[in-house]
């Protein structure tokens, strides 16, 4: 992988990365097809949506339908028929988020299954065996994340584990075309962020993630420990902040130094109703649209607003028919790609300020401040 | 509209109608799009599927989302994004499947709604006026549709309103851009079905269907009513049978000189996981396809296929996720659609007993016969 970074605007960059399945223009967002399928939706749609790069979860993927069946697939691209660069998470947000599921040791978690209750383990040892094996684009190491607010010693326990965990999945790397990134933890501590940072830095990662956030605390909370972690981070590796994904607090975070982002805000949000605007939110099916015969977003040019009107998807929400959540989601998904498009072409053209401001200038009040729940 | 006869092969028929959205070529199958969507597809899915006309259902859109966000839409066309001809039912088959929700008299039918149990009222004249609003190309008369097995006093009544209200609503008509279309009835009782046929031929409508099966009759019972009523209508004018739609069950009937079909078959099978093939059905959550890494069938060429393996889907169907009901509704769609493609090119080119006697000569064992539910 080649990470080069083309432009700033202050701390936001414009940059580029070079995968083994193609080139991802950055800022980018990655939709999340938690389960190899982005929820309702094909490769064809994303790539229709301006999606670079989709985002996959190893927890989920290794239950079902397990590694076996995906190696024979040749691979989780061939599998779910997405030829683009892929990323996968490795596991732990969601292993940590069992709670009374699983035990924590020194050298793994063991955990129960909420599919079946079977027993199973990770390493950072097999979680980046089991990424490598899918053949994936980007690989995460396995971290210990830790629900917020949390107590400092639970914290910098949190930080010891994924430092450790990062040198030995580091260690275990076994294939050139997998990169590894590191996740840095330290809940919204300034120095623990700060000591993580320094920890993983000092491994050379090609890529730092920031995790750990948008797990309970306040949006003005999350966005001063991604700013303030992005600042220890080299400027020639790219940054991600995981489970980040609506317009505001992406643009926000791309004017912190972020590079990457993902989360299930938006497909979420489009099986549920709620259209995702430049100029904000709203539910689709409020009595308002039943007669509205525009479309969900003037401004935006995706399949869903080419074609239909915010009467016919009140209609179909109303209906109950899986067309609306399909549609919707798509829809969702081509906004934070557009923003994303125009923003890359902001900080070229120095007209970043501008495009920020414009975008936070709009009332967020209406935006869901959980964003990161597991699909 | 005009229909033209350009071949047949004994009873079989090759033909084309042009309608006010574009020209049909027949024999063809219409997806059904019950409330304006073929559940879980879009327009650019039933075109890639080869789709030339859809179908939608006058009781079902009459309840919502009404006739004013219809008109107000400018029509159904424009409401659901579907530029192709567009054939709707008259609600008859939804409203006597109603049974005690509704009361017949010699005017029209009083019914409760299945989803707020609020009164409406359907007659003749009324669902020819509704069908005309919403710009239709093909409207059908509303017609007395009895449940088989069926005593000879009922079937006579349900003949002869459907002859006077087909008399009504042909009056009716203010739409030069509608056709309207009569339905036979008569159950299985072949004197009835002549007298019907021959009433409604008098009338001289621009097309007819045969109604009145696929409604607890055996397969054979329908094809022998089929066969019997299709004889009985004029050479120069569509027939179409409604309600039929598996791959075997329209090839029978296309040699039997049916032009057109529709049925909810395809979709419902889709959403369940039963893959539908010219060889055969069979359910995608069998064991066996976790490890298939062929596509759903090998002789089709839909996206589905094109793009995904049986592992794949049976991944999808397994873990609940909406793309598999959507991609397996694709295909089910395409092979009937590709189907018909063969059969019209059989036709012509004087090769269709072959065809016929290829496709029959599978086994149906594994096809349901249940294929007229309301989805």
């Amino acid at each position: 992988m080649r990470f080069t970074l083309l432009h700033t605007a202050g701390a936001a960059r414009r940059g580029r990365m070079e995968l083994p399945h193609g080139t991802v223009e950055t800022p980018t967002f990655m939709p999340v097809g938690t389960a190899a399928t982005v929820k309702g939706l094909t490769p064809d749609d994303l790539r229709g949506a301006r999606a670079q790069i989709v985002l996959a979860n190893t927890y989920h993927l290794w239950l079902r339908p397990g590694r076996e069946i995906l190696v024979e697939a040749g691979g989780l691209h061939r599998f779910m028929g997405w030829d683009g660069p892929i990323l996968t998470d490795s596991g732990g947000f969601q292993v940590f988020s069992l709670q009374d599921r699983r035990t924590l040791d020194d050298a793994g978690v063991d955990f129960k299954s909420h599919l079946d209750g079977s027993l199973h383990r990770f390493t950072p040892e097999n979680t980046i065996a089991f990424q490598e094996a899918l053949g994936v684009d980007i690989a995460m190491v396995l971290d210990v994340c830790v629900k917020l607010p949390a107590e400092l010693p639970a914290l910098e326990e949190s930080v010891r584990l994924t430092s450790a965990w990062a040198q030995r999945a580091r260690a275990a790397r076994a294939s050139e075309r997998t990169a590894v990134f590191a996740i840095v933890q330290g809940g919204l501590d300034e120095r623990l962020r700060e000591r993580s940072a320094r920890e993983l830095v000092a491994l050379d990662f090609p890529g730092y993630a920031i995790g750990g956030l948008s797990v309970g605390e306040t949006r003005e909370e999350m966005r001063a420990a991604a700013r303030l972690t992005a600042a220890h981070l080299p400027s020639n590796k790219p940054r991600y902040l995981m489970g980040v994904g609506t317009v505001r607090d992406i643009v926000t975070a791309v004017d912190c130094g972020i590079d990457m982002f993902d989360c299930v805000y938006p497909t979420r949000c489009g099986r549920n109703g709620r259209a995702m605007t430049r100029a904000g939110e709203f539910h689709i099916r409020n009595a308002a649209y039943t007669h509205d015969f525009s479309p969900v977003d003037a401004t935006c040019d995706c399949y869903t607003c080419r074609t239909f009107t915010r009467a016919y998807l009140a209609h179909l929400f109303r209906s109950g028919e899986m067309l609306g959540p399909r549609l919707l989601s798509l829809h969702n998904i081509a906004v934070l790609e557009d923003v994303m498009r125009e923003g890359r072409e902001a900080i070229e053209s120095g007209s970043w300020d501008a495009f920020r401001d414009r975008l936070l200038g709009s009332d967020d009040s209406r935006e869901a401040s959980d964003t990161a729940l597991i699909e």
